[in-house]
């Protein structure tokens, strides 16, 4: 049930707010404040920051005239406050309307919000490009670019910088600075930015003035009343500036009751609880996301089980590897590198803040003079490190090893989907893409990824790597097979000894990771399912066994780069249906290359006997985004259920 | 003939450079820069930076020892001197051994390259990352990174930057700062950059030290000497460091002869001949990239050629409509983005420096307040703005227009090849990719993609976009096509009227560029041949009429992004072969999703009478780099000869 709130109840738009006395602002701001932590109990999400920003909010509405005038919050995970003021109140206060809107900005939500974000530093770029055409057209209005000190981190926030004061006109970008990142913040600005705190605004070097922009600095971002002052002040200026805030992150959070409290140490602002059963303001990693009450004992998700599982295997062999190195740019907590292995791992870490394209790079350079580098982040972001993976990765065969986070089908946001990753790696050359579908399977994945060198300095693809090579880390319908305990058909043991013998080709064996895995050795249809679709196809296979009256082939392909000619080639003649299933997209996908196989290399078929080329067809994701979508809806729409998996054989053998 | 050079001809490695008396290194630059502007008259390349960079690489290797000691070239596009110095003199000196070296640093061809690079930014990354594995491995020597002021533009050398401090140790940036960039330098760092040298390196806000780093300043970056110092300085220093060098771009190309000199106004370092018959020392983009005197009088590349053609096009329309703008991420020239018609359009062009990331950023912004931006680049920097188009084009479904150069197959080498542009492209949802096959088409497909939005706001396919469009610029089989006037079967003329009753669909004409182009009707065969294919498609489609005896069907399909259904439904039963041509990557490409279009609709075959389901055959280029190898060789390499189409078509009619 919504809490009655006295002043947030009247707020149905900016306009509405514009009607409170300046006076009662602090009252608002602590009404918001405690509706979000009542939110962060019952829904949870991106409570830190927009903790820190509520003050700023409302200010920014108090004086300006949104949607007039333009506010671009970079990534937009703190727009919950804005949210609230634009008339979207309901989501935040209103237990029953929890999730009716999504985390981020949407202009399908409300004209106040200028674009659908969840990547981190286009904020000032977007910004610059509205104030452009306002500029061009005759129009008016001010625009605003809100970007926090963790984003400032990020390549295009820089190149957004640079084009702000040569571009001219009005454009205001508020730097928010609280002082962390998702993580802690990484970089040498930030010593610099220090002493432009500590000076209140008049230190140099100020990297604001370093770019040509103006600069005014606001030492309590969590006054409402000075952020109005500060923002009255640089409303319609002719001219780009910099309006520097510092804010506490998570304010509030402290003072939530905490019947553990008295067993614990005092807690300081220096003092991190990184157990995630508590969080508080500040320099805090952990409040940066809060899980809702009803999170609370959940396991791991896949993302956190199998990331620290692959943090343990490399922390096991640090200290005999003085090159092995885990790159994060910036996002280590929600994908298991956890705060006590990157204090263990010492200099074996590098958090190199919000900066895909620098990690990757950064990581080939390691590679380059002998180390071993391991960049670990989610799948969506890796999209801002495109060019790096043609020119520094695959161009210069350099042994750099990414852990795909969150890639495939999953129940994210349309920002954060990985439904697109294997079509963005598995079409660049030279690229080593893997695909594992146990825990056993991704360490040996991982082992042969980074495994050392030979003595040689070369190898074969059996014993380790010799290029880049991306580890698509499993999803939930492994974790969830493995912790039921089914036991899957498995790459590793039996399906080991079949396919040595089934490929004709002694010399090589499963244990390279190149070569498709037939587990189940079957005639007439053979499914050919890629990392999470593997459980639904083993189930479907056991299905189709009954129907047909005889084992169906199965295989895991284990990688999506290359494909393994020798086992497509071994289904012909004894298998006229092959199906390939991917929990992605299709198009440009892994399923259509095996299609595209048989179609150009077709076999003349013996006068009797079975076709000696398959048909095949292919199961995956459409060309879409989807937003928040569960994961098994997606598995019915795109034919990825055991139910439909056989529904489809049956329906192609008829 | 090589020219004989008495201190260089002694050189085959920097031991031998350091054998060289200091006081006789100005004589060996002098050589250098001779033996370079002998070079560009007779093979061309980027001539103006590496005449800026004699002293420095000089100094370089005459102060440190590579390769224990590692440069990292930045782009790499100024290493010339570099090569001659490290065992590669011919390749410059010996006309017989022009093109012997790539123009960019290459591992394969000395211990002394560092990386294969040719895209901007990534050096302060790299040269971080070979410190990184020295220092946790216990190795030693220096490590240095070398970035001009126009690369610093680009927001991954941002990301360096501010990594380089964090992580300490040795590491030596040297910031080469000939202010220019490809074109002009433009941003609001190049202000406080221009006041640091005026101040002889002491004014803040110095945006080194606002990144955490120490910092040093040469005055005159082409006196080896007082490099020499410098570089003395900072070797083996224990923290990371910025040698600020002043140099001239092109220095040297003013004292060349010049006939017609006389004729011409005295040139002045502030003005810059940009007709491309002279170039000159300084700020002048004439002499960024200069060709062998060969090229004199010779037409157009197809990138100037098409580009020039689309700028007019879009000036002819600034008068009336005020918000179109043409932003170029710092590459004008090269794309036909000339000085003339940029002075001309006046605020409707913005160059954003070396910024692909934010350019289409910023292009969004402006879509999103009603502007109409066209983004004008090369396929392969495109790349780096592989994140924003899923999140600032895509999802939020702004009318960006990108105009991708250089895209397909080429002779390029192998950082800039464009084979993987419409892989990039064409699997992002909600991004339209338009490939025209004809001057006349190419301007309808940008007429289309950038006109005004109709009144309601909305619109149709067939009236202009509604969210973003790729347009790839047509390479030199179509550019050859039309000089030599091979009167090729059209899409938008003959081919209309035919494709209105061919789809049974009369309500969608051919003018909506979303739908394929049927441009002969014929049977048994069609060949679909996208862009840059289409000509030869067209010649084997005579062939095999001939051969046949009756016409093959003939297909533009004009756009790479949905499938025309309508089109692919209308070859069942009439066609028993299918081909698709693509002059790019064919896996995760184009044909290979025709290809699974049949093969996952497949009809039941009518008991009597041709298959419903025709056979498909993809002719592509195979997933690899390629670097410097002629089209026509690639074209035989991957089957997109006439001859090879013919044949490829007679074997499977067989």
């Amino acid at each position: 049930m919504a809490v009655g709130l006295e002043l947030l109840d009247r707020i149905d738009s900016p306009d509405d707010l514009k009607r409170l006395d300046a006076g009662r602002l602090p009252e608002l701001c602590a009404e918001i404040r405690g509706a979000l932590l009542r939110y962060r109990h019952g829904h949870g999400g991106h409570i830190g920051s927009n903790l820190g920003v509520v003050e700023a909010t409302v200010a920014l509405h108090y004086v300006f005239d949104s949607p007039n005038d333009k506010i671009v919050f970079d990534v937009s995970h703190q727009s919950y406050v804005h949210k609230m003021l634009t008339g979207r109140r309901a989501a935040f206060t209103d237990p029953a309307h929890f999730g009716d809107v999504t985390g981020f900005t949407n202009p399908d939500e409300s004209d106040h919000d200028q674009f659908v974000l969840g990547h981190t530093g286009t904020s000032i770029s977007l910004a610059c490009g509205l104030a452009k055409t306002r500029d061009l057209t005759g129009g008016s209005g001010n625009v605003i670019a809100f970007i926090g000190d963790g984003s400032l981190s990020s390549g295009v926030a820089f190149e957004g910088l640079n084009n702000a004061a040569e571009q001219g006109g009005n454009l205001i970008i508020v730097f928010n600075d609280n002082e962390m990142s998702i993580a802690g913040d990484f970089g040498g600005m930030y010593g610099p930015l220090a002493r432009l705190r500590a000076s209140n605004g008049t230190a140099q070097p100020n990297i604001f003035n370093a770019f040509g922009l103006d600069y005014r600095y606001v030492a309590d971002g969590n006054d409402v009343n000075a952020l109005i002052a500060a923002f009255r002040d640089v409303k319609d200026i002719d001219q780009p500036v910099v309006v520097h805030i510092h804010t506490t992150k998570g304010l509030g959070l402290e003072t939530e009751p905490d019947p553990e409290a008295a067993e614990r140490d005092p807690w300081h602002s220096d003092h991190c609880d990184l157990s995630d059963a508590h969080a508080h303001a500040g320099r805090c990693e952990a409040s940066h996301w809060l899980n809702p009450d009803s999170a609370a004992g959940k396991p791991d998700d896949p993302r956190k089980h199998y990331g620290k599982l692959a943090m343990a295997a490399l922390e096991a062999r640090f200290g005999t590897e003085p090159g092995l190195t885990v790159v994060v740019p910036a996002t280590p907590g929600s994908n298991g590198v956890t705060h006590a292995f990157r204090e263990r791992a010492g200099r074996h870490y590098v958090d190199t803040g919000i900066t895909e394209s620098h990690a990757v790079a950064f990581a080939a350079g390691i590679a380059k003079a002998g180390g071993m580098p391991v960049v670990a982040t989610t799948a969506s972001f890796f999209q801002r490190a495109y060019d790096q993976f043609f020119q520094e990765l695959a161009l210069n065969r350099t042994r750099v090893t990414l852990l795909d986070f969150l890639g495939g089908l999953s129940g994210s946001d349309n920002t954060h989907s990985g439904a697109y990753d294997l079509t963005m790696f598995a079409n660049v050359p030279d690229l080593t893409v893997l695909v594992p579908t146990s825990r056993e399977a991704f360490l040996a994945d991982l082992a042969w990824a980074t495994a050392p060198d030979d003595a040689d300095g070369r190898g074969s693809s059996a014993s380790h790597a010799t290029g880049p090579v991306v580890i698509r880390v499993p999803g939930s319908p492994i974790l969830d097979a493995e912790r039921a305990g089914i036991d899957l058909p498995q790459a590793l043991s039996a399906g080991a000894a079949a396919w040595s013998t089934a490929g004709g080709a002694a010399d090589r064996s499963v244990s390279d990771p190149l070569r498709y895995a037939t587990t189940i050795h079957g005639s007439r249809v053979a499914i050919l399912a890629l990392g999470n679709t593997y459980p639904a196809a083993a189930q479907a296979a056991r299905s189709l066994e009954d129907e047909l009256g005889s084992p169906v082939t199965l295989i895991d392909p284990r990688q999506c780069s290359t494909l393994d000619t020798d086992a497509l080639e071994s289904l012909r003649g004894d298998h006229e249906l092959v199906v390939t299933l991917e929990d992605g997209q299709l198009e440009g996908g892994w399923g259509e290359k095996i299609t595209a196989y048989y179609a150009n290399h077709r076999m003349p078929d013996s006068a009797s006997g079975p076709s000696r080329n398959p048909r095949v067809i292919n199961a995956g994701a459409l060309k879409e985004f989807t937003d928040r979508v569960s994961l098994p809806d997606l598995q019915r729409r795109y034919g990825l259920t055991p139910e439909s998996i056989v529904q489809r054989v049956r329906e192609a053998l008829a």
